[in-house]
Formats: C-alpha cells, structure tokens, sequence
C-alpha cells in the first residue's frame, strides 16, 4: 500500500461526514503500523471529536510508533475540543502525513511545527487536490465567512427547465433527483426566490433516509409568501429564513408566529442584495447554500458574484419552445466576452442524465 | 491478436474514407497470415476500388490460405465495380470474418452465403456495434432513400446559442469550431435557414486542410435570400439548393442564374415540408445533412421526424437572459411527457468544451 492508498481510505472515512459536521471541515484518518491498518476515525459531526482522536480510540494496538494519515492538518487550538497535536503527541505517533494544510489562519502550518518540534516526522500534500476538493466548502467559509453557494438546475438538452406551459415535473429520472436530495443533505441550506414559492409550493427538504434536512432560506423582497404555503406551514419544524425588505410590520410579525426568522436586507437595483445577505446568513453559522432558484434569482445570483459553484444536470430530452424558461434569465450579458467563465468541469452520468459541475471563475 | 484487434484496425482504416466515399459505405480491410498482417485496404472513394480489392492489392505474400477482416459484408453485385465475393474466392482466401452484415437488400446475408458456398469459412458480428456506428449515414440512407440528419448547434451550460443582443461569435473554443469543420467534412450537405443566412452571412465551407466543402440546403420558403449574400456569390463555386414554395419567377431565374439549384418544396403548416424536402435530397444523392439551423427551423425539423442525431456542444460560460436565444425555439412541446426523446448518448471533451452526442428515439 502506498501513501496515496492509504489516504484514499482517509478520505472516504472524511466523506462520511457529509452533512453532518458544518462548519467544521470534514476530516478522515486514518493509522498504520508495520503496513497494518491498527485505527480508524472520522469527524462524526460538529461538537464531537476530531477524526485524529477517534481514530487513536479505535486503535486495535498500541499506536506507539506507527504512521498517521490525515486528510487535513491537525489543529493544535482548543475549540470546541482539546488540540489533536496533544493527542498525537502523548500518543507517540512517529510520523504524520497529511493531505492539505489547513487554511484556518488560527492553525495554517502552526500543527505542523508543533508536531515537528516533538520530533514527528511530517509529509504533506498527499491526494492534496482530492484533500481539497473535499472541503471546499470549509476552505470558502473559514476565509470570507459567507457562505459557498452552488447554483443548482436541471434542465434539456436545449437548455429548458420548464416547457412553455411550465410544466417542470420532472426534467430529470429519479437517479438524478435523488443526488440532488443528496447536496441538500450536503449543504446547511437550500435558497429559492418568492416566485419559485408561489409556483411550486416546495417542501425544500431532504428526502434521504437519515438525510440532514437544509435550513430554507426564502428570497421575498415584497413578502409576498402565502401563509398557506408549505414551508410557511413546516416553518417551526424546518429552519426557514425570509429574506426581505419589507417594512410591514404586520406581516412580519405573522411570520415569525409561523416560525421564522426574518432577515432584513436591503435592496440594490430592485432586488435583494445578495452581498449583504450573504454576510448575514455567514453569521447565522450558515456555510453552504445548495441555491435551487428559478431564472430570475440564478441570474441575481452570478451578477451579484455570490454564486461559487454549478451544478447542472442536462437531461435527455428536448423541449423547444421559443417562450419556454431557461436556466438562468434576467436582463442577460450584452457581450459574449463579458459572459460568466467557468472552469475546473466535472462530468458524470446519473442515470439518465449527465451532471456537469463547474467552478465560477473569480471566486474563492 | 485477437479477432476484436484484427477488426479494430479494419476499423480504423475505413474512418480513412470519412467525407469521400458517399453515397458508399465506409470499409476497411485487413488481411492475415500466420499471425502476420500482410494486407490492409480501405474504401478511398465513390467510384473506387473497394476495401477488399484494395487489401488483396496490397498483399506482401500470396493470400491463398489468409484470414480477412472486414468491417462489412462484402458485396456480390455488379455496381460501379465488380462484386468483391469474386476477388476473395479467386485469390483463395479461406477465411472471412465479418463486422457487420449488409443492409442493402440487394446484398444483405448473399455475400456471405457465395462465399459459404465455395468453402470459405465465414464469422460475422465482430465489433457489431462499432462497425454499424461507423456506417449509421448509410445504413440510414440505403433504408429510407432520405438523408441522414444532424441537428448541430453550440450553446452556453444555461442554454444560450447568442448573448441578448444576438452576439454569437464565439460560444465555443477553437478545439470545438474545428471539430465542427470535420462535420462539414463528414456529411454530403449542410442545411441552414433564411434567418442565418441574413443574420450571419455565412459561407458555410468545410475551412480544414484538404477538407471537403459540403453541399449547401437553404431554407428559404419565401425566397428572401439576398443576392449579394455570400452564398449566392459563390454558388457556382459550391454547389447550392435553395428549397422554396415561392412562384417567383422571376426570382427564381436570378438564382438559377447564379448557379443555384431550386428545389421546389410545398408548406405544410407555414413552414416547407421538411418531409417532402428530404426525399427529393434523397434523390439528388444527399445521404446526410448537417442541420446548422437557428432555433425555428430546428423545431420544424424536430417537429416533421427528420433529426436522427443531435449533436450539442456545451461551452463553460453562462450568459443569462430571459430574451436570449435557445438552441431549439418555435412554439415548443406542452407537456413533458411527449418531449423529444434522446438516447445512446456520448460524451466527448473537446478543448475547453463538452459535446454531448445523442441519437433521437425513434428514428432509423
């Protein structure tokens, strides 16, 4: 086994982690001695401990001596549990090898040096693009506290997410809906605007077993949101924020009865800032947000530069229709050389369909 | 080397007649003795030798006792060169084996059986499917007597094919333009409408290095084409149908005179009767046609059945706008369920874009 196999096995230890252990990154590791495995742990949800300290719990021999992996530098602060360089340390672990540094200026490099002064023998950048790729998330947070945003759509092979009558269930087969269930486990929070609300009536929760449900953030500038709407009616037992506005005072009030919280925002050439609303939501401790909006919002959305992430999945099928709604609409770009750049693709077949997810060019 | 490696290069070697061999198929052949290839051919060109005669031509050693590889049946008629069934039984070849079958109803399981009949052994359905792929124009064409059609078009991941303001150059990279040229190579002809013509002004010729120009089809059913445009100044240069129902006669002369051929069409619901315009292609010997349409006239050709083939190049860039043009525009399909219908998909990178690549249910 190589280092590279052995971190392999780290990070999917971490991926168990999905959905569960925001804000915090999610981290795998995992310890060998004389080319056998002896521990494994992972970073089970936010509040318990580190994967570094599960793993050395785990140990079915003394770790004394043996190798550590870790996707991700260990800290060497006291959060919200005791610095996992001390673990490392007592337990006389004789060398480290890690996939990325941690970011976190609190941390960057400094677990690293402590481990080296007790004579730890540390390699880092093992599997490091795969090391970062999993936390992404994490890494965008901890460096702009607002959150990572991933623009989510599906649509036709022309480029359609609804037919020019509206009809829009389902654009996609059921493999694909359900990894989109899966990114709402992922993420802390799911966004969509006031029209998508009125149109649909969406429930915006998790449909997973043992799925995490997002928080539900609604983009309501006039507070236009029916009470009979489910998510006014779910709103005490699903986190939901109305972003707006408004300054009725009456109909705010309704809402935080329902259970809301209301999130005042300003707006910016007619619509909410998303600027502003990003800063606030980062403080809500909201790291993520899975922006399942309709045109209008996703088009909001790049101009405003909030979105980080696209996650568009291209169904088998054409709909034509010159009036039919399209992914992301708004005003649009005049200039092709103005359109918003894309790298970093990534292509799989779900099902029938095929997701393709890129990375907006110019963010974090 | 198996049958399978034998075959592949059988393969390989017919790509070589790619844009040059229509209304033929394309073939390859390879011919095997004592584990040693002493033979290869391929079909060059219409009118040509076929791959067989070519591969027997090119042996280095006697191919009395060898093994032949050939991508399709060989043929057993008289047609612009004599039956290839006779080359193999004189030169004594043993062995034959057999990619695919001939649809031709002419030649179709009579090649084999000739060849059955004078002791040689025979094994069909090696790389079956690739070798069909190879020749799905003419397996198409030799069946309907209709050209074989491919809806082509370049748009942005939210299904843009311009900006707002009708900016379309360029959606894709270069890698994808080039790519498109080899189509142009590829297909007997390609098909835009009037709209494109007066929008763009394209030339539409094949640009690569000894690359073959295709045929050009224009859809022009109220003859608005301009006569200064640069089809019609070239016309005698590449060969130009311009399909119409008007009666202008006196328009109609002009063209004439220009070195257009008129292609008298009826309408059907407006628009030409892309049914009726495709049989009399047939006619003209057009096997295949590269529809480079705007989104009119690709619904139209959805809408009449004529697509076989949509090939849709993705480019990283999104652009936004709810008046933007879309690949497929018309009126548009009203429910879901009867969408146009896409499978057999293929997903190819080119450059910094994506080509997905589906055949259109239902169609031959």
């Amino acid at each position: 086994m190589t280092d590279e196999n052995y971190m392999k096995i780290a990070i999917e230890l971490a991926k168990k982690g999905r959905g569960w252990v925001s804000p915090n990154p999610m981290v795998g590791a995992v310890i060998v001695k004389n080319n056998e495995i002896i521990g494994t742990g992972y970073h089970k949800k936010c509040g318990e401990l580190h994967a570094e300290r599960n793993a050395i719990a785990s140990c079915t021999k003394s770790p004394k001596g043996s190798t550590m992996y870790v996707t991700l530098e260990p800290c060497c602060h006291w959060g919200r549990t005791p610095p996992c360089t001390e673990a490392i340390i007592q337990n006389e672990i004789s060398r480290v090898i890690i996939g990325t540094k941690d970011p976190n200026a609190l941390v960057s490099g400094k677990g690293i040096d402590i481990l080296k002064k007790h004579g730890i023998k540390i390699k880092t950048g093992i599997l490091q693009n795969e090391c970062m790729e999993l936390n992404q998330v994490f890494f965008h947070y901890i460096k702009t506290k607002t959150p990572f945003v991933v623009m989510k759509y599906a649509m036709t092979l022309d480029g359609k997410i609804a037919t020019c009558t509206g009809e829009s269930k389902w654009i996609t087969g059921e493999a694909a809906r359900e990894h989109v269930h899966m990114s709402r486990h992922t993420y802390s929070a799911i966004m969509v605007g006031i029209n998508t609300v009125i149109a649909d009536d969406p429930l915006l929760t998790c449909r997973l077993p043992h799925g995490k449900n997002p928080k539900r953030i609604i983009c309501d500038t006039n507070l236009r949101i029916p009470s009979s709407s489910k998510i006014i009616q779910t709103a005490k037992e699903f986190q939901t924020y109305v972003a707006t506005d408004s300054e009725d005072t009456w109909k705010i009030q309704r809402l935080i009865d329902s259970g809301c919280f209301i999130i005042k925002t300003p707006k910016k050439d007619k619509h909410l800032d998303l600027n502003a609303l990003m800063i606030k939501l980062g403080r809500e401790n909201i790291d993520s947000i899975l922006l399942e909006g309709g045109s209008t919002l996703n088009y909001s959305a790049l101009s405003s530069g909030i979105v980080n992430k696209v996650q568009a999945y291209v169904s088998p099928k054409i709909l034509g229709g010159s009036q039919a709604k399209t992914p992301v609409g708004g005003i649009g770009i005049h200039r092709l050389k103005d359109a918003f750049g894309l790298d970093n693709k990534k292509i799989t077949v779900i099902g029938e369909d095929i997701l393709l997810e890129f990375h907006v060019k110019g963010g974090e």
